[in-house]
């Protein structure tokens, strides 16, 4: 189902330099596209791979708007990683349009759920009492929603999602199969020994335009609720503990775990596999980078990076091993530096 | 549904300071609780934090009972924090009560399945062949429950957990959406480049009163069970390899990968993304800081600890770099050290 | 269900020294085998362990052969292991045969899906579109194929596996519960402090013979494809990034994170909780220890480490203090050594 170039900038603008008429089969990377795709070069300083690519058509930044059109067909527009974003979203809705809306009989819905319009519910979802769909939301097969629950307009929650009583998603959001949402917090009472539960009275509050990637879990909040602020992107299997905020905007790579009531500000990247303590706040603008633990509040925008570099395991052998001396050999090098010292004052000693 | 203090006291004990006809509309820590709100504080540390709460009503030690009557109502107890867990158990059931006992008719249940008084099963759940479940035990829906599997006594399983063939959970256990118990261990033989399937044939045995969080996995045994003792508290997203042994009351907080065999003592507690290898013996009473990598047994109480510090990512890449190089600065530290001793001694050489 | 060692030397070859007749009821390992079981020993230097099993019969190596037999009957073969895991596959399929195929009524299967001779469909399982299921396959209860998903021949999907749209599982797989296969991958163009979705137009294609463990994600690719080759096992929670390669035979253990676009070698493996960063190359033949951070590409084959060691914590508070200085404290060695330098050769200063 190809589209033609002339399609591409009248839905999405950018200056076409080339054909029209001139037909694109699939998007494809610079690396493996062919004749009949379109690529594109986020920036000049990747100018080097144009030269390699033998794809059809070109989405170029200006700077490269003379070397592009000299090896064929490109659209030019300031931002080409931006356009191609926006370019991914109109492709998928002309390759696989929205299915009509309609209720699969096999789901179960609670006769006290109140359902917006065009909303779609798979096979085998769960819709609970009380619980509320927005217009156009769709609920995928073997969703749960608790009693209570609310899902925004326009949402998506993919198969197997489950959102727990009284939480709620807002409008626009993505939840991706094995999401969990609302999951008691890990909270105990140490007693004799033992632990003893302590009831999550709180819920969990999920913005708009929010996006949660597969099997990612989001506890409830022990009294006050966990919150998700607009915008925010999770990827796979993150934890989030109860009583966390994490500030809008705010985007966490795979793995990430945020322990309980961490307050995490606004604009912030979490690497893959980074751990959070419980109850640090990290400000607006904070940079984590990948398998980093923090361990302390980063009250200043930045970046920061605790972790291991790896080595061959020969080296690393040897330096981890020194590494548990480190303390001493600080002390032998404050020693030294105390002898050489003396050598050089002798006359003034006693 | 507010409820007087006067309600709590005669629920749970404590010694009430205050009108018992004062109504409570919310349980809320300190910083959110406004005037309707009964609130806690665990320990006389944080008396500070008594003056900035807007707390209609504190539950507080002995030690702040006169700091915490002269701002308002107070429940006075030896153990606020044990108290508040009790409180939150008692406050869920009067609001949330358990609905009453029903078997889903959109649950397959298997005619040779044997099921208790009081059970409730949710909507697509699956009991399979000669599964067992308890009196009052409730299993969520779409929860699997394999041949013979079995789930104690006023155990509960939340939506879609998967209980494996064999596998058995005792009596007031909790499982959270998502958790996968029986899955095949990670177990192959290597044989001219690939790998050859170890079927696994044991089960996994789980105690009683045990916690166990979202997506967390749990895998079946080799030939031998996997053990979950009792009262274990594991948080989401946690592995637990096959023919791991997890030690009575010992908790696990999110992430955390326990490889096969390791086998975990009592009483200890397991921070968030910690790795413990395979076949290693964990004392009793053992405490491993978060996203710190057991590689050795540890044989002793104590509190254990390895991970990279954060810092700013300047600083640590310095530091990093050097860190590749320590075993050679070790090196020079001796190499300096035999010069100054050198050149103390001129005359002892021959 | 007791077997005879004779029936297990003529279905899997090896010496028989005892008598034929012995029944074994159970494989056990060395450590907890009683006179009824049949335990293995894999390799002559754990001799002795011999001395404290009570196992009944033993499969042993040549070398062990004489000392083996003085206990009892033997199985003698020249790799022990391998004919533990192919006796562990003849073991299960003796007790616990597969059942006869059927689609149950309870499962959604769309009127244009191809399901093959002798395929298992379980109940709530959901089958959609052009989806297409080979000849002997299994899929588990609540299991989800999206459109035009395929599953080859003799594979086995357990519980609700999530296989989106357009993904393929080559044959002989095995994908435990929880599996997400072809969730959308974690990209986006930032855009005035917002993201910009990128439409994830790829799919993933699994080759023959991969296990996947419970919980485990592997995500959709951007435009092409993400790609599991033949003989891949992965162990549970692991996530693996869009356009992710991971070669053939390649293991991965628990908790691994493996960022978009990396591009792993065949017959590696990586340890449990390890993360390898996005765009990387390992070349074939590459062993990551668990938990360690491979932040560049490793283009000889090798083994790798990077992990803090772990201390009492008192010790590493200490060690890891100083590793905040460590760049300094090199510089003050290099003083040092400047210094001792001076000092030896007075006269050749000006």
């Amino acid at each position: 189902m190809a589209v033609l170039l002339g399609d591409i900038v009248q839905a999405l603008g950018g200056t076409l330099l080339g054909p029209p008429s001139q037909a694109v089969q699939r998007l494809a990377p610079l690396a493996s596209a062919g004749a009949g795709d379109l690529s594109f070069i986020s920036h000049a300083r990747y100018a080097g791979q144009m030269d390699a690519t033998r794809a059809g058509a070109l989405i170029a930044p200006p700077a490269l708007q003379v070397a592009a059109q000299a090896r064929g067909a490109c659209i030019v527009t300031d931002d080409p990683y931006l356009y191609f974003a926006r370019l991914t979203q109109w492709w998928k809705q002309r390759h696989a349009p929205v299915q009509p809306a309609h209720v699969d009989p096999l789901a179960s819905v609670h006769p006290t759920a109140r359902i917006g319009l065009d909303v779609t519910v798979g096979p085998f979802a769960v819709i609970g009492p009380q619980a509320e769909v927005g217009d156009g939301a769709r609920i995928g097969a073997h969703s749960v929603l608790g009693a209570g629950a609310r899902v925004g307009a326009g949402s998506v929650l993919h198969a197997r999602v489950s959102l727990g009583d009284a939480c709620s998603v807002g409008e626009r959001c993505i939840l991706h199969p094995g999401v969990v949402i609302g999951a008691d917090g890990f909270g105990f009472a140490p007693h004799e020994g033992e632990w003893i539960k302590i009831e999550q009275l709180g819920a969990v509050r999920i913005g708009n335009d929010v996006e949660i990637g597969a099997n990612t879990c989001i506890d409830r909040g022990a009294m006050d609720d966990t919150l998700i602020e607009d915008g925010v992107k999770l990827d796979n299997l993150i934890q989030i503990g109860h009583n966390v905020r994490v500030g809008a905007h705010t985007a966490m790579a795979g793995c990430v775990g945020v322990a309980g009531s961490a307050d995490i500000g606004a604009h912030c990247t979490i690497g893959g596999g980074a751990v959070v303590l419980g109850h640090l706040r990290l400000a607006d603008g904070v940079h984590v980078s990948a398998a980093s633990v923090v361990t302390r509040s980063l009250l200043k925008p930045g970046h920061y990076t605790g972790m291991f570099p790896i080595d061959d395991n020969a080296a690393w052998e040897k330096n981890a091993a020194s590494l548990k001396q480190l303390n001493r050999l600080r002390e032998r090098i404050k020693a030294l530096e105390q002898a050489i010292e003396n050598a050089r004052t002798p006359s003034s000693k006693p």
